[in-house]
């Protein structure tokens, strides 16, 4: 059956004569509905009396027609409100093309503040859970210059494909939509030695260049730090919350803390706090070590005043599996109920507050 | 008896009466050798008939006889190059005082792209190791965002001094010099949410304006990522070379190698490779868990064309003696060799090659 996406993609493709920009791009079409083959959306005019009314209105009748399973559209009319016709003459130039496509239900960053405590293992299995409870789910990997996520999901070769309009992220073997600067990179050893800016526009690009679709759920797997990465995400994305991984050892649990105040600073929600590495168990013995130090996250995470979501062991499986590309085998006993209360805790995404404020700083 | 350190401090108090700065900002003070209670230095004028060549000279014996244990003063003459005082008139305003103060012979940042593989763990272990050698050592904490180094070796309330020239580094119990960003906050679990340039201005204050004085190591503790903490300490300190530090799993790897690529990149000498939590004993059983997967660091050296320095395993005692501050009560059996190894191969600090390109892109 269509899909929202596929009929915005549809509409992306006409253009205003006038203006020679998309009218999805123009910000045209307004409360768009696809349901049973049935589309019925809103065109917003710059003018009702404009000399090209019926031209775009039987373009777009075609374009959407054209889409497989569609039967019926229905095209209603309105004029732009004066504000958004002087946002047309500022070019909106942050917003890309499948950024307007895009029907995102919900975003959810995976941060830490400190690195190497599985941030990304989290992300992958997330998304493996979330995909098991039928939502359809992607993953930006936020982390340019140590990004792990396509090793975990790839096993070689996975590339984005790219349309004139938009990038399309890459789909892992159970439909997971994956974009990470590793995709592009010729080589995955290779260094990308750029600073702050730069890698602020790269995930930037991230959300507004590539074609989503429609998501329920869009993972951003954070980079270690509180600077340029983790604030262009907080800052200028719609967020719904962040999920905080953290090590049992209490020197990296301060690093933690350091990026709960920086999320709480923004005014983002923070959805819980879970435990990674807690304590490895011996094959021979059964018996559970505690090799990163004495675990408490429950009482670190009544000291933050956010849910505790649960404990991942170290798993040498989980390890192999990621090297190997097969994350999405690991069995879902543990991870299934997190991603299932992660699931039911999610807020719908809320527009950033601090765009303005972002864009100054940047 | 006095260090040529001492030695610059005092000379650091005398002003040029005519252009009102420091001596030694100046770049005034030549081959200075302090031995056995004699200084011998080249006071280097503007010009050998300047009307206050007698007061400088009067004043630098003064203040140099003023140090304890100095009993014999013999100052040379000669006159800048033309160079020279055109640099005067530039300001150089990015040196500072203490920078001109210090007397460090190996500078070597402890590196890995990747997080949580035990950066910080190393440069502690090292430094203790080195210290056991009868090093003078410091550490450099360039992790801003996320910074471990002070909560490994003070139980609390650690604080550097604050001169009217300089900062003094802390010092910790077995006398290894530190200064680190978490030193400076009113709470350690604050955040330090900087974008880029104020990340990269805070090192090189770190280095400018901290008081190191006479060292035969300074350690730079790199935070992950090849963004820009990495590229200022690589491009703007004067490195003898960079010590890469790698977990065994593959995924991992990956990213320590795009480290390894940057700093090649950049032209300094990796001075070799060491693997962190390569494996974990049973303490019941006495076997090796490999519990992030198969280790195989010796391949990953003579990949890259590097020394090979040897492997870490994951010690529950390590964590407990980081958390508690103590990390220089850890024996030295393990480390101890690695440390001496470290001093043998590192060759001493070479000026950076790249600083003009490095201010240019700042």
């Amino acid at each position: 059956m269509a899909t929202e996406a596929e009929v915005r993609i549809a509409l992306a493709q006409v253009q205003d004569p006038e203006l020679g920009r998309s009218i999805v791009e123009l910000g045209m079409i307004r409360d768009l509905k696809v349901e049973d083959g049935k589309v019925a959306f809103t065109l917003v005019l710059t003018n009702l009396s404009c000399p090209f009314k019926d031209r775009i209105v039987s373009s777009a009748k075609q374009a959407v027609q054209a889409v497989e399973g569609i039967q019926d559209v229905d095209i209603y009319l309105d004029e732009m409100t004066a504000k958004e016709k002087a946002s047309l003459d500022e070019g909106n130039t942050f917003q890309g093309v499948a950024e307007k496509l895009n029907n995102i239900k919900h975003v959810i960053a995976i941060m830490s503040g400190k690195g190497g405590v599985g941030k990304s293992l989290v992300t992958g299995l997330l998304a493996t859970g979330l995909c098991r409870l039928r939502n359809r789910v992607g993953i930006l990997d936020a982390d340019i210059t140590g990004p792990s996520i396509p090793k975990m999901f790839f096993t070689n070769g996975a590339k984005p494909g790219f349309s004139p309009i938009a990038i399309l992220p890459a789909k892992t073997r159970t439909g997971v939509a994956v974009m990470s600067i590793n995709l592009i990179l010729e080589s995955e050893d290779q260094a990308v030695i750029w600073r702050g800016p730069l890698i602020s526009n790269t995930i930037r690009q991230f959300w507004s260049d590539v074609l989503w679709g429609d998501l329920d759920f869009l993972l951003v797997d954070l980079p270690p730090g509180t600077s340029d990465a983790s604030l262009t995400v907080l800052q200028s994305l719609p967020m719904s919350g962040v999920i905080l991984v953290t090590p049992p050892q209490s020197l990296a649990g301060m690093v933690v803390r350091k990026a709960a105040h920086m999320v709480r600073d923004i005014g983002i929600p923070i959805l819980g706090l879970l435990e990674n590495m807690s304590y490895f168990m011996c094959p021979d013995t059964g018996k559970h070590h505690e090799i990163f130090g004495p675990s408490n996250p429950e009482s670190m995470a009544s000291q933050l005043k956010i849910p505790f979501l649960g404990c991942l062991p170290i798993d040498p499986d989980i390890a192999a599996l990621c090297d190997r590309g097969e994350i999405e085998s690991y069995p879902g006993d543990l991870f299934g109920p997190i991603a299932k209360r992660i699931a039911e805790l999610a807020p719908v995404a809320i527009p950033p507050k601090m765009n303005k404020h972002e864009s100054q700083r940047a």
